[in-house]
């Protein structure tokens, strides 16, 4: 790490420290085509550590995401914040396509200068989406927004890799998107600090708002058991409790009812969110996430510069074309081959 | 690479070539876990090269691609072929759960000692689906079965690098899965060799059939433009076709419509994966596509060895540690830890 960047990327970080949108444009960028020096770059940038508050929205298409979203941005608007939000969804109405219905509701963020919206193609089968997206979370965060929203399709192991790299992840559920126990089995139920039954006018919201609650209940009565410290609370009454308290606190995620339709229940679920903002702070959680996610990252930069160092090696690609005709023969296997290399690589 | 193995695996390696189900499922088993000795045991098993066919089946949760695996398994099982079916899919009907109502087919092959089923669990965060699962179409495939079906939710990037090791990729929508333009935007144009609309009988059926095929002609001609080389068929004709003149034509994903609840439709199902399979061998496509999955296998291999070698290192989980102190403190960042824990790595 030099430390020094080419005077190109220094005029980008200066008018990027200088709130510059068509900076953070440019810088975001900048790291999806993995530019020279976009590294060096986010190591200049994200030297001050994470600040901004990171809402993650997951759940299956169709499930009203975007909506939601739409309706807990323009809440902060209203506050006078200001919102980065990325989108990871081939299908996300953000991502181009007509802004159609009960879409027009996105079209307004698209427009208002205090959001900065910017949607991750998937790109068929690139690789390395997750690294970069929490990248792109980063480099919102960096540039100064109060708020950074994420969302996710959150069916693929990728999208909930995304997930993880926000502090408050909301899972979004629809009576038609299956039963809880569905849920259980996608994961959901590890990664949801609130889940939220969408579109609950609907026949079977009920049913699924109450079987997400007992599942939950049964989770917590299993850790329960393995960890005396554990308490259940009402997350509706957090906002009054005193640090002391909250520390002794395990957060029980609610599961609330929202029609985003009509916008009936938002209100209860940015409460909620601000409960749960609360308890990260007082608890020591959010410490203890940031510090996860610093993991994870510098295990994703290093993985990602192994393959950019090895595969970009014209040694390495001329043994690659060798090696697959020795495969052909019968003579060597993927194993052998990535042994031999992988030895004469590492020290 | 030793090619000496363990006396344990050493008997496993044997009854796996004597043809024991059980030891395949331990071989399964052993790959899964990453238990010692899993890259010596893959080896071993994996030099005779792929030959089974493998059927991929991919598309959005509730488009019915369990339903249409299982007639099409069933189909297989009539020929008296044996069959190998990997499911990853969080949410299967094949990873327990009470098999109801139209999944009784599924209950039907579950006990059919001609077929054998492995349920991938997404397990929530945990990661190297893709490797993994691959590896254990390969071993499916080095046991002998003739055919190898995959069943994937297609959502997430893991899941199309799955269904990207697959021969034939048919991608299964229904009308409630989105339109035409949502499947070009998440890629599956690029992958599908064959197009199933399933459900055919529910109103929007005809559109997404109509739209579908539109797409591709579009996709197709712009093809075109950039390789005069291109030549559109008709794939119902291609079994009469010689090799010297498919070796001239280009595959274009038909379209078709199927009602998995009836069987509706299934037929030209089976033929079509007959035609394409004809296809790839008289074109060289199989050759290449068995090449690209090789090159892709040994880059998984040694991402995968590397991470293994790096992450259990105790010297840099040490590291990791300091190194996480200096971050919060602002004196360092993810990158600038992960280049100075590469250069003492690499030569």
């Amino acid at each position: 790490m030099t430390g020094l960047l080419e005077s190109a990327l220094a005029d980008l970080l200066g008018r990027f420290h200088a709130g510059q949108p068509a900076a953070l444009g440019q810088a975001i960028s900048l790291v999806e085509d993995e530019r020279p020096g976009f590294q060096d770059f986010l190591h200049e940038v994200l030297g001050g550590g994470p600040s901004a508050a990171r809402i993650g929205f997951t759940g299956p298409p169709g499930a009203g995401k975007s909506s939601l979203l739409s309706l807990v941005a323009m809440n902060y608007r209203a506050q006078d914040e200001e919102l980065g939000v990325v989108a990871v969804d081939p299908t996300s109405p953000y991502s181009g396509g007509a802004l159609l219905g009960d879409r027009i509701r996105m079209s307004d963020l698209a427009t208002d200068p205090g959001v900065f919206i910017r949607s991750m193609a998937t790109r068929g089968l690139l690789g390395g989406l997750a690294t970069t997206t929490k990248e792109v979370l980063d480099l919102m965060d960096a540039f100064g927004f109060d708020r950074v929203l994420v969302e996710t399709v959150g069916v693929g192991q990728t999208e909930l890799g995304i997930t993880a790299a926000t502090d408050t992840v909301i899972v979004v559920l629809v009576p038609e998107s299956g039963d809880a126990i569905q849920a259980m089995k996608a994961g959901l139920m590890e990664i949801a600090d609130i889940f939220v039954v969408n579109k609950a006018d609907r026949p079977g919201a009920d049913r699924l708002v109450k079987d997400l609650r007992q599942g939950l209940h049964l989770r917590a009565a299993t850790a329960l058991e393995s960890s005396s410290a554990h308490h259940d609370f009402d997350p509706a009454r957090i906002i009054n409790k005193s640090g002391k308290e909250l520390n002794k606190l395990a957060w029980s995620p609610p599961v609330l009812s929202t029609v985003a339709q009509s916008g009936e229940g938002v209100e209860d679920l940015m409460d909620t969110i601000k409960a749960h903002r609360l308890w990260l702070g007082e608890s020591g959680e959010l410490e203890e996430r940031r510090r996860v996610r610093q993991r994870v990252q510098i295990q994703d930069v290093m993985d990602r510069e192994l393959r950019r160092t090895v595969w970009h090696s014209d040694a390495v690609l001329a043994e690659l074309d060798q090696a697959l005709d020795r495969i052909k023969k019968g003579k060597d296997t993927a194993y052998s081959v990535a042994g031999d290399i992988l030895d004469r690589l590492l020290r």
